[in-house]
């Protein structure tokens, strides 16, 4: 089902069509979402005017919808830019940024996670959170758990929303509700640079783009990320560093690369 | 016209006046853009509130405007900078991000285009949708286009809007409409860093607010980028590594560079 | 009052404490600001929203109001934060930038130092023109002024808002109103490098969080980025460079470090 030959694959395809991915994100993680598709072989645009979503993404391959620092205007697009994406067929992603922290993060993401994203991405307390399981709300952005306090909550989230739900931590998970692949790849200082979960959301974005199994798609693009990740932190001194090396190594990825590194766990 | 004598004297100018560079711009490239700015020597600034633009703009040795992330409130600060900035004779540069994907950029890029900017810095299908040529619109906020393909068009709209009219890509043009400028500086792994268009536009601003021969300045301009990028690519396995030494390389650039590296081809 | 062992006490302090600390700041130095607050140990947060801002105060250890790209919404939410924050005894810090470049950033800054913030940090411009004194206003969001110059507005300004006053640029000066701290580290090319103000008064929220003796944790936050930017700086040939080595060195920053680079002045 997934394989070093499919993520190389997939990657592969990536590089020959650069889909151009629709993200409506946070200002935080902008420039870097974006260089990381860059770097990998997508396209990126940030189109959020309510003016002009719907006709981008009528432009587009993927969509990617995070809601790190949303506010009603952002909100108000990305459900606009959902409506479109499912009336194209489109495919698009979620990252539901500190659901649970509070009630307009969790209603909200509860909202887009009941459009039938084609896939849900999130750290163990947003995964839990969204799929009604109680998670310790008190960090903010961040979680405290393990992803495997959020596997049961994540076979449950997908089987209620459709979704291909991903939670990423040490040990990622994928799961459509009946198959689960699990994955290894990264590095624990990655946790010290903002927003590579948000990057990793993105890359699933341009993997969905170009593939229609949505389980080998979404572990592909988690995969490049700790990939990338793990090269770029074996040589870095501190997350500053790792910042730099992981975008060239994303840029550098290959599939001899993949099949060397990438560690499939379940 | 323009010389690597030229192009040395514009950046000593910079230098040594730090000219206050008022950016309305979007929010993938605020950073670069900023750092880009004080690498070359100027002061940059972010402004974009309504409440204070205008004030803003009388303190500003040049304005940059960049429709990247646009929405109406930013639209309408844009509109309220550049009405100050005509009337006091400051220089306004417009990059006009992603004209053509969507009505709503290629409108309010036409409305601005028809301000009489100093200059207006785009890529080839960019320009050739404000000029009215047709353009392949599908790739979002890339261009699949060469710079040269916006040649007669780039002509074409300098003669209708006054401005001096910058196409990049692997050959940069600059015109008047009627004088001509080609630049070949530059890397194509430049391309794999979001928002270098927009870095270049922003050295641009900073160029005019020194300079009162546009061509020059806007040739200036592009080639401090185009060098420190070609410089900084040289050293870079990648992406990642690029965006660090351009900034280094942008900083140290100093005459002998300039004379050194300068490729002017037409 | 503030040694060596105070600064190093207050940093493990953050490491195992790891506080939320929750931004409200400009949109240029989100990514940094996030970025330095992770490698130095605490959670980031950048939430805006009215909607949610005061249920995620609640939430946080620290608050830091930063008015770098303000426009109503967001100082409509600065407010709302910081009531909630003085509600529960959050200790907040303001950083009040281009205060005096428009009349806009100048009320607004007035209003929120007038909430009692428990610290206020600025460059010199800023700190003169919010204790009314004479500022030159001509330089956008930097400052032509020695931060010298601001100490007896410093003072002043301690003494007329209750908050502890910094001033930062080749001394940074840290004052209640009554005692007063120099710190003389850092580096030239640190001001080459956007928004490295902005960090520092975040990291003055995150030693804020742990620490009750507001001199020592506003002064360690300081000395937190001025050692980290002297180390970044000393291998860096330009401000790309400085920005990586940054943010390893605050990761990398301990106790022997602060011990033989700590420079308290006065």
């Amino acid at each position: 089902m997934f394989s070093a030959e499919r993520c190389a694959g997939i990657l592969e395809e990536i590089r020959a069509r650069k889909p151009l991915v629709h993200n409506i994100t946070n200002y935080v993680v902008m420039n870097n979402t974006a260089n990381a598709l860059l770097a990998l072989g997508a396209s990126p645009a940030m189109v959020h005017a309510s003016e002009e979503v719907e006709e981008f993404v009528a432009l587009s391959a993927a969509l990617v919808i995070n809601i790190g620092t949303l506010s009603p205007p952002w909100v108000a697009a990305m459900l606009q830019a959902v409506r479109i994406a499912t009336a194209r067929g489109t495919p698009w992603v979620l990252d539901p940024v500190g659901a649970g922290a509070t009630r307009y993060r969790t209603q909200t993401s509860a909202t887009l996670a009941g459009l039938k994203p084609t896939c849900i991405r999130g750290n163990a307390s947003e995964i839990m959170v969204l799929a009604g399981a109680t998670a310790d709300k008190t960090r903010g952005v961040d979680t405290s758990h393990g992803s495997a306090d959020a596997l049961a909550p994540a076979l449950q989230l997908a089987k209620a929303t459709g979704a291909v739900v991903a939670v990423t931590g040490a040990t990622d998970y994928v799961t459509d509700g009946d198959a689960l692949i699990g994955l290894s790849n990264g590095h624990p200082l990655m946790a010290k640079v903002t927003g590579l979960g948000c990057t990793a959301t993105a890359l699933v974005g341009a993997a969905l783009a170009v593939e229609k199994d949505r389980l080998a798609a979404v572990a592909a693009g988690l995969s490049f990320l700790a990939i990338a990740g793990e090269i770029a932190a074996e040589k870095s001194p501190g997350p500053g560093s790792l910042q730099l090396h992981l975008l060239d190594a994303l840029h550098q990825l290959d599939a001899a690369t993949i099949q060397r590194r990438l560690k499939i766990v379940a």
